[in-house]
């Protein structure tokens, strides 16, 4: 059923979103056209990389699902660098990362937590996660904030490549940890799931399909960048919240839907992986790659943060590890997470 | 022997609250009044509140607890407030969260932990405690001050009191979580305690006392908040000062003896729940109750509170988090709190 | 092996100092020698106090390991102190505490689990340790400066005085609680180590050894102090870099290599105790005593660090708290530690 909407969205979207474009339809819409649109193509590329990761088998298919998972972020985040949108790109790095913890991880605990009473996941992934959430968000995103001010502009782009460096080689070795020095180390042997997985297409095909809607997606993308000073102006929305709220909704809603599907069929060890991985993610790779890919473009982007959106990253972690850190979930807590968003959502709304 | 102290205190303190103030005695002397029998009076109101909490069952007993808990600081603040003494209602908050926090928390661990070499509590609750601590302090008190930043007023207004709904409700939900999805979820039956109190009042008597002592609280304490301005310049106080520590101390005096009186008896659950569960009382249902009640007044209460003031709960909050988070105490781990304590009073004292 | 080489390098560091001083050789060159003569003599201090500390059996011997622990960077700070030279020591106190959190611990971890999949020590001295990081440096360190901010001098110096005092009381009350109170109430009998260790040397051979370096350490620290600003300048180095990095580094080099030999012999517990019990040491102790013999030299020292310094301390207690209190490390978890260290060094170094 929802692969169906998505294939008639696809089929629609595409090529609305390219005579839209031309004929210079009105603005408002056609960034709703992008949006829906963007949102059913990164739909086909999580269920590509996932045929994928089956067939090429865990460590392979780990690797492809770090580097695809937040492909649309990344590509929409790229456009807007080279129109030199730094602030824009900061936002919805942050709106990934406050999706992800809290709204994300928030619905997934709430509509889980609604048809079962206690539901567990895997607390020592638990607290690997938290130590990472804690290196990525508190020290490598906090520590060029403090140290930049004051500092001339270069020392600040010199040390945000330094952090950026090293946030991906850490980030390259916690999938080493985890996919070759220490492979089910932490785990429950009846926690292996999907030991006989069928992929939904075939290597060639998924293949295939991962090409295409990359390329449309960059395509959308790249046209919705422009729409952004339009919807800003007529809709009285900051960059900010543009930022922040729909791009990060937009580009994380596959993987919103996929987080609280698994949750409600308590498989909350896969709902908390996308969740708390899919920040990890974007900590530690898409926002250290955009810094680095910054360098290409005439406007350099370095790992500063505003203080409204470095808080509330900051907060969201600590109260995300304070609720994740048991290994134990229940609505209340994914109603906490939500009730956090909420706050951060109205703080944006109104700066 | 407490009861009967109280008893004589009531029957001495009330009239002359009433004497003293019509023949305009010094203001220092009644403000020393004042305090001792608001403390007693709020005896009173505890007393009643538990029998009317036995006689009505867990669940409604459970919401008179949540909703008379701080009802003296409740009624102060609300004075205060119609005098537009908005900076000493917000330090008294902040003077009852450390106080229930670090205060009563240690004294109880400390005096508890000389009689016992380790005491225990339910580890569940410490860490459903420690999720809505980190919300209500650590997110929903520093999100408004840091947004609140260059806001203009009207802004921050709206700002608290979205904060404000939204604590409100989930303060809510926690009841409804505790006592009806969620009730003896995550507790072990030895745990039950008092299979078979005897209320000390019957329900009539207790109702009338608690409408009695009540309306003498709202009395005396109209009278207290008049006495500031003298005390403060008398003493060299800051309002600062009065707010964080005598406030806060009045209004919170009968539940420190009870705490205490818990812990000795190595009840700690019943200890840990009047100092945390006070703490989140305030921050959740307390704090955000007077920022909407302040819109009835001239000078409107945004829920932003100086920067010591909020650095000193969020401090406070971490540290209470990291030690009672594993539901084992000593008379070390309250000294630790006491020492917090007392670094935090002499700053407010030298501010 | 490591004692000869110790051994020829106090042989020669030692005369060398005294002569290339009077001769007035090279500033830089002294700097260098003066560094590696107190490194060696450091490692006959540590080795003479553990042999008075097995002499004097585990309540005195644990006193003398907590006294003589950090003598060296008490050694050299006071006569930074006595130079005016206050921000090198805030900065050098800074660099003990992140390089011991973060560099030896890193160290530690990730070089034992290089050799072992899992290591595992005192998750219960894991949670003590995490609620006494909290206090000193998110409480006893952040109240000050924040505090500080709009006070005048006078009043700051107080409340540095104040906050010194409590810190010395609750580290002495440690003490107690760890070698009096509750000496092996949270620890299990496997763990007790060393049931009948031989001293390497006689209480009269130790206490010697231990006068004489401590001597010889005071007088080449008095000199390295004096090179400071001729280093800072020939290679561009900041004070701030000075102090958190080098002297940091030289000051705790001793503990650094046992620490990390410890690890690699699979005996987390100590290695563990010395970098989390020396972050303590000096936060708790060193540092509280520095403020207050700072009072009997011209330039006092009031607890406040600069905000790159506090951050980063901070940032690195809510990062070992995290991945320490499991109480189970991993080559990875100690090369997340390495990395923060990494960051923070280019953070001071770019300053």
């Amino acid at each position: 059923m929802v692969n169906k909407i998505f294939f008639i969205t696809v089929l629609a979207g595409v090529p609305l979103s390219v005579v839209g474009r031309f004929m210079h339809w009105s603005e408002v819409l056609m960034f709703v056209i992008y949006c829906v649109t963007i949102i059913a193509l990164a739909g086909y590329m999580g269920r590509a990389t996932e045929s994928l990761a089956i067939v090429a088998g865990p460590r392979i298919g780990g690797l492809l699902n770090a580097t695809f998972g937040n492909a649309v972020e990344l590509i929409i985040s790229i456009f807007a660098l080279r129109e030199g949108l730094v602030a824009v790109v900061l936002a919805s790095l942050t709106g990934s990362v406050l999706g992800n913890l809290l709204l994300v991880a928030g619905l997934s605990f709430f509509v889980g937590g609604l048809k079962h009473k206690r539901q567990e996941f895997n607390v020592y992934d638990a607290r690997h996660n938290s130590g990472l959430l804690m290196f990525a968000v508190i020290v490598a995103f906090v520590i060029p904030e403090v140290f930049a001010q004051g500092m001339p502009e270069g020392k600040t782009m010199a040390l945000s490549i330094g952090v950026s460096v090293i946030l991906i080689t850490l980030y390259l070795g916690a999938l080493f940890f985890r996919l070759v020095t220490h492979r089910g180390v932490y785990q429950h042997k009846s926690e292996e799931t999907g030991t006989h997985e069928e992929p939904e297409w075939s290597k060639g095909k998924a293949l295939l399909i991962l090409l295409i809607s990359t390329g449309a997606v960059a395509f959308v993308s790249e046209s919705l960048v422009h729409t952004f000073e339009t919807v800003a102006t007529r809709f009285g929305w900051s960059e900010l919240f543009i930022g922040v709220i729909i791009v990060a909704v937009v580009g994380n809603a596959a993987e919103h839907a996929s987080a609280i599907i698994m949750a409600y069929k308590n498989k909350m060890n896969i709902a908390v992986e996308i969740a708390i991985g899919s920040t990890l993610q974007i900590a530690m790779f898409i926002a250290p790659v955009l810094v680095l890919l910054s360098l290409l473009f005439q406007d350099s982007m370095p790992l500063v943060f505003t203080l409204p959106e470095l808080i509330s990253m900051v907060t969201a972690v600590l109260l995300a590890i304070v609720i994740s850190n048991d290994g134990d979930t229940n609505w209340f807590e994914g109603a906490t997470l939500l009730a956090a968003y909420l706050i951060m959502g109205i703080g944006f709304y109104l700066l």
